[in-house]
């Protein structure tokens, strides 16, 4: 999901021969997202268990991650493993025509957790065109064609995806789509609205959707899409009112309310859907990462059922040849039913207000580079500027730096994967990590601080 | 891939109880790819062996049609379940940044197979996000926007990919890319290009290609995307020499050419990849499916050193969580090593010149409706005609009709899953098939035709 998620701490000079040849392979014949490809050097992953997970020379590391932010119940969870090897020795796969007992019954306990009448699932491959597919039911549903996204946001890397994302992956595929209108969020430590507080960012925020929503022209917009809690973008937690906000207008305008829970969803936020902590309900609901950890491509549309009439008569013209796919539901099942059983988003929520966010506003309290930390459950993000007076972000936006980069460094160094993007460090580790995990992560990251801003002065 | 892929025989009333209920969660929670929800009553299916599946029942079907033209290794393939269960032991997923061994192995078993230089492999999900990417990669490569696709084609269910396709399935969500032209590709039974021969048929659809590309202008084009032998659109063998005007085209304009081999190829065409036909090779290549039989999620984008050169020092804007996800690599690793052992390639090129066509072309002879048998490999459609003088199709295009139904019906009825599109009948077995059940399904589409064909008499 980021350019620059994770360092690469090991070249292949001390791998062992297994890692050397993977390394030497993924050299000549891999191709990488988001990067270019000569300027790799990847390290090789030979071994991974809950919330850590080891390189080829056999060093350990403590995954602040979470991956891309999607291993939601550690690596390798004994019950999602078990759950895929039996599918697996049943039947793997079947095409999307068929109904089949197990993408039944991940559908059915999809539709136990989203909010509100989101009872049918459509199943994709993942985030990107859980998207693109939301969007597609929209203008059908709605006959109108524009969708609007805010900017520092992220839905996706396919073409109509990427075009609604509001971050720089955007930028050298632009223009593929049409219809696709960016406007601002809100975001009150850089507020677009001059805003002071909460409230005031909330209401102008909203003041400011209305105005783009009028002058766009409300009998041409399709949709709204939104991230419930902004995530690669930055974490920025919706003010007070502002999702309630959003849908009063997208009901006024008869605009679908999309609301993208592809990171913020499955208990990351310390509720099974970020939109909770709004109190709204969405017209669609998107997911992935979270809803079976990642462990084998899962994602998916959640559908309202004044949408689902739209295609009850009328065939929705959409599919792909794995939706539903048995294999990955069957990692889903295991997953929501753990996540279930060991009141996973209840401990989210306790882990974030008791470990997390104390630890995090302890390490703002003693690093003049820290300017805001912002989140909940195991989802945060810590702010870094070079002044806390004026906010200069200590890398530019689309960016990096050299104090970011030692900052990264010190970690890897220390045995913690941070997730970094441009001049943030967001904390994402599994929602199964322990107490003393986090805490060991938290002293890893001051110490990296410490050493890092000591080293420019 | 289709709207109208299996017939579904079996309603709720004669089910188990876990089948009842895997039924009646699917009505109330699923929503299913292509189809209006409300007007399906989709066959249960819960068992799948070789080229067998069950339903709800216990009544078994011969598959003829690989599920979607993917399960190309049979139902339950013990080596590729083995693979998937000891790749679930070790380590389910890793982030695409990471060096991995079962990802290095899968990339270079790939680039073992696929012709000429494109050794580089990108993963994906599925066909659809591979065709948006390599649609990407030539946009950045050559600095221009348009692409051209044939008419009657299909390229994936995203925005971009079903608005390059050139089937019904593009009409509703059509307009939402910028860039897309369609240009028409040769199929000498319904020729565009009022050609009686095969050789005229070729030199006339290069004409009017070469027209297409200097009207829209050669300046403008990124890419010709193409299916190596349409697939859903109707199995059309391309004449001797079309794909190698199109890569001289292609060349001489400064136009990458993008073969999509996402059902045509490992295997299916009775060659690793369908091109081989045609003896040319594309600058990027698309696979899905066969990679590794749909056991997992899996496509990508092979990719020639050219256009990785580009991306060599520049960024490749593009990316997704699960490209390169170890579980969907160790379906692929598995099941292109039991495809070299086992010679399934040529097994199937024989299966094709053996039984397939001489099967088929005797029930050309037989049924007045068969205007024209074609395919190769394990990869033929029949195309059925009201009138062989006329050509009339058996059912409009876009559309079916009641003879097509009752023939669907009728193999139904006698335990064969045919595919079906309009007015053809595709035979898509595994590749895996053995000559007496390719035999048994023969001689059941046979008895279907007669029945049909005599109801109307």
């Amino acid at each position: 999901m980021t350019a620059i998620a994770t360092a690469r701490p090991t070249g292949p000079a001390a791998l062992t021969a297994d890692a050397e040849r993977a390394y030497d392979l993924d050299r000549q014949h891999v191709f990488h997202s988001w990067s270019a490809q000569a300027t790799l050097d990847p390290m090789v992953v030979t071994r991974a268990e809950g919330s850590y997970l080891w390189n080829g020379d056999g060093a350990r590391f403590l995954d602040f991650t979470s991956q891309l932010v999607y291993t939601n119940l550690g690596h390798q969870h004994p019950r999602i493993v078990a759950a895929i090897q039996e599918q697996a020795a049943s039947l793997c796969t079947i095409a999307p025509g068929y109904a089949n007992g197990t993408r039944s019954e991940a559908a059915r306990l999809i539709a136990s957790h989203t909010p509100g009448d989101l009872d049918k699932v459509f199943f994709t491959n993942g985030g990107a065109d859980a998207n693109e597919h939301a969007i597609r039911m929209a203008r059908l549903h709605t006959g109108k064609h524009k969708v609007l996204s805010t900017y520092r946001s992220y839905h996706g890397g396919t073409q109509l995806a990427v075009n609604v994302t509001g971050d720089p992956r955007r930028w050298p595929s632009d223009n593929g789509s049409t219809g696709t209108v960016h406007f601002f969020g809100p975001f009150l430590y850089r507020s677009s609205f001059s805003a002071t507080t909460e409230e005031e960012e909330c209401q102008r925020a909203l003041a400011h959707l209305e105005q783009v929503i009028a002058l766009e022209g409300a009998s041409t917009i399709a949709a709204v899409i939104l991230e419930s809690i902004p995530g690669t973008a930055g974490i920025m937690m919706p003010p007070a009112g502002y999702l309630k906000g959003v849908r009063e207008l997208c009901d006024r305008h008869d605009i679908v309310f999309i609301a993208d829970e592809v990171m913020a969803g499955f208990g990351r936020a310390g509720r099974w859907f970020a939109v909770e902590h709004g109190d709204v309900v969405p017209d669609l609901l998107t997911f992935a990462k979270g809803v079976n950890s990642g462990y084998v491509p899962l994602g998916g549309v959640a559908i309202s059922e004044k949408i689902h009439r739209t295609f009850a008569e009328r065939t929705y013209p959409g599919g792909l040849t794995y939706s539903g796919h048995p294999l990955a539901c069957a990692a889903a099942v295991a997953t929501i039913e753990t996540m279930e059983e060991e009141n996973i988003v209840e401990r989210v929520d306790a882990l974030g207000r008791e470990i997390l966010e104390p630890g995090l506003r302890d390490l703002a309290a003693r690093h003049p580079w820290i300017g805001e930390v912002r989140g909940t459950g195991a989802f945060w993000a810590i702010e870094l500027v070079s002044d806390r007076a004026t906010r200069e972000p200590l890398a530019p936006y689309g960016g990096s730096s050299p104090a970011m980069a030692a900052i990264i460094s010190g970690c890897t160094r220390r045995g913690l994967l941070p997730f970094s993007n441009f001049n943030r460090i967001h904390v994402v580790p599994p929602l199964t990590i322990s107490a003393a995990e986090a805490t060991e992560g938290l002293a890893i990251l001051d110490a990296a601080l410490t050493e890092a801003y000591d080293a420019t002065r």
